[in-house]
């Protein structure tokens, strides 16, 4: 799948992407990363500290997560980058064979609001956990994604805060074009340091198990000849031509794929969607287009129908802790009492090993029982509803039934028998 | 393995011992329970509340758990025994299919201390959760065991607290007694009310979901022409004549199944060892013995050793929510820093799930980090080494090794290989 190529463009040598079928704006495809294919429109489950928490790695295989986010920010502060970097990077550390994306740490450098100060050199942040105070530049925050070895990592990008001026969105978007620029310089002399790269400085040996290697897609050319790959990130507020300036300044430097940022900040839904679809006008539609951190089921499915073709979320993860299950039928909050003696399963449609096996009397017990079981079985079934949720997507894209597409696969009575 | 024979003993109903081989005063055995076929000696894992904490069912099923512990306290104050009993019991609540043990209630409530008085019609208490005021009785406990409908429930007996002089152990003991002539009582007069029984007055077809019919033993007959087994308890504190006296009085009642009770209360292990001990000789060898709330994994080797059939605890659990591992070389602190960077899997002998997939590193981060992921893939271990320990126990049993299960196996250097 992957042509053989010389290898002169770093885009050939780190992923290839091949869209396969479009329907509307919407686009099937297939991403080749070094560690995994991906079916593309993609939902990533966000993993923060190298665990989507409280998934066993085998168990998300099984989900059919084909690739999982970490946060470097977290990863930097616990275990550290040099930790990881000597366990192999994130993949070895933690025995996923499949392929992960690590944000470049600014928007959680941002959130932390009175803990950091930002100038054109970087970010001096304190660090929740200690108050410990650390410095993040786009050159460092390179240097911290090349050594947990993410297959995809991200341009360090200021996150403009919501709602700002038209002269504040302005500066940050123009920070964040020059941010990308010395992102990309950082990575193209620095990309073979990878820890799982041929020519890494660090030895590669110290820790691939055996069972994680066996586990490896065949399809996947030899990790020596490939890198990271280096995506840029669009800014500009909530402005459609700062939007569409940020994409073609970021397009310029050149990347293999790009993502739309500063979005799901506080702005209304429509605003939302109004940023996405005018944004993805000016992006290249050959190369992935990735939309951060956003959404609900009903949303993943409508920006996938834009044209998106990588997304993320914390919110099927986040919602299942807080006993909020997402279901064919719509939102079960299963703390209620009423589902007390519910001898049905959560969702009639699922076919996760959850719903077929336990009911909703059962699962609400070990919610108001406080159980650790109760976050581990709802995690794994949010997640499965939303792989499934875009797996039913890529199928509608491929049949080119846009009609069903474009109606929300969460509003349909009955998705599990189409 | 059942014989057909005609329905006239309540232990023909209930359960079947068979011992098939034996080595020393040990035994290797099958206990045929109605909802599974169980090898002996067994360990049994504790799950509380009707969740063995952090592990899905279908763990415990790969780690071959055959039979696990409620606790009916627990369960009696939340969910309640109206629900468990109408989601089909127990195995339906919770979507397990193999056997399930369940205690009287009396070793928690006597725990409660400040919270409850005793008098000769039994107990009454205050639940740790609301501070509601409730009240235990031989018959209430029975009743609330008959409707959690696992397959064998204990009857309702004083835990003598230690130290007791010899005055209070014996009429300590001698309530116990009496308490298990009236628990046997009720029990014969309301054991067709168990939910999954075919005279059951409620119905069974409430909740048992097709996938965990699909899961039961083949092998074991018709539920309706089954009970569950009531086993009796000997007391008796840390005397030797109490105990046998208390062995005896039990044996006349007659029980299906005998436990020792009232150990692990504080005092030294050679002490428990030597009740142990001289308690087993005066309980008979064709019934089930069952040793409650032991012990360490020398400890459960060396207890089947005696002769002890059956065993429960929840320190391979509990232990794993702290990050104290057992392995075939020792006791492992994964918290420790010196596993910060550690590639090798938790214990290089283990063929767990968790030991084939994750280094050292990984658990230690996993566990400093607060992960969710840490108390799931700890358990998974633990429970897992105990299993093993068991499994290995009952292979030398068969092979007739007295020496090498003499000793212990945890001592031994490399278990996995033998």
């Amino acid at each position: 799948m992957l042509e053989s190529a010389p290898l002169l463009q770093s885009e050939r040598m780190s992923i290839s992407f091949h869209v396969d079928s479009t329907s509307g704006k919407a686009h099937r495809g297939r991403l080749l990363t070094p560690h995994a294919e991906i079916e593309t429109p993609v939902f990533m489950p966000v993993g923060t500290v190298a665990s989507v928490k409280g998934v066993p790695q085998d168990t998300l295989e099984e989900l059919g997560a084909q690739i999982i986010l970490g946060n470097t920010y977290h990863l930097y502060l616990r275990p550290g980058v040099q930790t990881v970097r000597r366990m192999g990077g994130l993949h070895g550390f933690m025995a996923w064979p499949r392929a992960i994306l690590t944000d470049s740490g600014g928007f959680q450098v941002f959130s932390l609001n009175e803990l950091r100060k930002i100038n054109e050199e970087g970010v001096t942040f304190r660090s929740h956990l200690d108050g410990s105070s650390h410095f993040f530049s786009p050159e460092s925050a390179m240097e911290a994604q090349i050594g947990l070895g993410a297959d995809i990592i991200m341009t360090f990008d200021e996150c403009t805060e919501y709602p700002a001026d038209r002269a504040r969105a302005r500066a940050s978007m123009e920070m964040t074009a020059r941010w990308a620029a010395r992102s990309k310089k950082y990575f193209e002399e620095h990309k073979h340091e990878v820890p799982w790269g041929g020519n890494a400085h660090v030895g590669t040996d110290a820790f691939v198990r055996p069972v994680d290697q066996g586990r490896t897609n065949a399809s996947v050319p030899t990790r020596s000849e490939q890198t990271q790959a280096l995506f840029g990130i669009v800014q500009g507020g909530m402005d459609r031509e700062l939007r569409r300036e940020s994409a073609e300044r970021t397009i310029e430097i050149g990347f293999p794929g790009y993502a739309i940022g500063g979005l799901s900040v506080g702005e209304p839904r429509e605003l939302t969607r109004e940023i996405v679809e005018s944004t993805l006008e000016h992006l290249p539609a050959d190369k992935p287009r990735y939309l951060m951190g956003v959404g609900t089921p009903e949303e993943i499915v409508e920006y996938a129908n834009l044209g998106v073709d990588m997304m993320d979320c914390v919110l099927p993860t986040r919602a299942a802790r807080h006993g909020l299950l997402f279901t064919s039928e719509g939102k079960v909050s299963i703390k209620q009492a009423r589902y007390a003696q519910d001898p049905a399963p959560l969702d009639p449609n699922c076919a996760c090993r959850v719903c077929q096996r336990y009911s909703r009397a059962y699962l609400r017990h070990l919610y108001a029982s406080n159980e650790v079981l109760a976050q581990v079985l709802n995690t794994i079934h949010n997640l499965s509803f939303y792989l499934d949720t875009m797996r039913r997507v890529r199928h509608s894209i491929s049949l080119g039934e846009e009609s069903r597409f474009l109606s929300s696969v969460w509003s349909r009575p009955k998705p599990g028998t189409q």
